[in-house]
């Protein structure tokens, strides 16, 4: 069945309208004709299933036939704050597969060593999108805007504050440390780490030092499986 | 430091000749000079420390000046066995994030509902060796040759076997299951999932049913969730 990504839709509404772009696609290129069921996502944790009434081309008329509200709420709230890598593939990537495993916020931030300043978020957006489609989520992933790690650092979180870096010194694991259904913040570095001030100064603001194991992983597959770790640490 | 994975050193040998490709790359593009360290991984758990003895542009020797075997060796052995995607480049993810979290055999299986039936396993090789490089590991891990699945479920394997499929039916968790220490082989279906019936001879074969969680996941992040979930119990 096919599913739309539809934010300006709410539980209450009887009716829906595909705009003219998803209208053209639902009938032209999908072939969807009335009486057929389709189902929407509104990524606050809304999912409808819906039958079209009129297959018009330009304006679509669905009717709602059911609502279910925090559809597949997650257990904990996960907020990873990553270095975008300098091939902004590899970030694309580590989007795609955090929004299928399971995450909420990810902020992109500038470090010291950072080799790519600039992002373009609304093309990031398109990706976590296309992959909450694909992996049925009703909740969208909130993605900022990029931010310099100094800024992150003092900005206020009620939740456990985590840094994973590769500097020396002691570390523990996410799983002897991670309270279960809680709120988590996971710090992962660029290319090359962050600078050993930074971390000085991510510890001074409460971040915890863990490890990700002892493989040598690359930016985006530390934060990967930092996403892996708290996902799963809350199931088991 | 720059790193050269080496098949043909053993641990006994006193000096090795770089191939003319590395030569030149060594003396030429990385512009290195006699006395220069350099270090040579084997593939099968040798770690070298050398030299360079005479910066040949050809023909470069490089006296060993340390051997470690069994450099990082992995605490279980894990054989993953997926369907090649669709679009190859998911497959090569897989296999780039999987050689950096932790594997040691991987074998592409031809299903029923396989889209891809044949694979380049020289350029997934290549893949391979290039993130074993990248993430520090002595063991290359063993791409095997494309194998129908009916044949690989008779192949004999001692250790534990699972299967993770989307078919409705009692599943139980990895984190319930896994043997720490143990040797495990993990199937893991094509888009579109296994049919009923190879579900149900991979389970009369000795394949226990385990689920990767409550997300849909496309199948190279299943794999991939796999890998991380036998190497994550084997830490904790």
């Amino acid at each position: 069945m096919h599913l739309f990504y539809t934010p300006d839709i709410a539980p209450t509404h009887p009716q829906y309208f595909l705009s003219e772009e998803e209208s053209k696609h639902a009938i032209r290129v999908l072939r969807l004709e009335a009486g057929d069921k389709v189902e929407l996502i509104d990524g606050r944790g809304g999912f409808y299933n819906a039958e079209i009434k009129d297959a018009h081309p330009k304006r679509t008329i669905l009717d709602i036939t059911s609502v279910t509200t925090e559809f597949n709420k997650r257990n904990h709230y996960l907020h990873i704050a990553v270095a975008p890598t300098k091939n902004i593939e590899r970030t694309e990537w580590f989007l795609e597969k955090a929004t299928e495993i399971g995450i909420d916020e990810i902020s992109l931030i500038i470090t010291q060593r950072s080799e790519r300043k600039e992002v373009k978020v609304d093309r990031l957006n398109k990706i976590i999108t296309a992959a909450i489609k694909q992996s049925l989520k009703a909740y969208h992933p909130l993605l900022n805007e990029p931010i310099k790690l100094n800024q992150l650092l003092t900005q206020p979180f009620d939740g456990q504050k985590f840094i994973a870096h590769c500097e020396p010194g002691e570390k523990l694991s996410l799983s002897g440390q991670l309270q279960p259904h809680g709120k988590y913040l996971i710090l992962i570095g660029p290319e090359g780490d962050f600078t050993p001030a930074e971390i000085e100064l991510a510890l001074e603001s409460g971040f915890k030092p863990i490890t990700l194991g002892e493989s040598r992983l690359r930016t985006e597959t530390a934060a990967l499986e930092a996403c892996f770790e708290a996902n799963f640490l809350n199931r088991i």
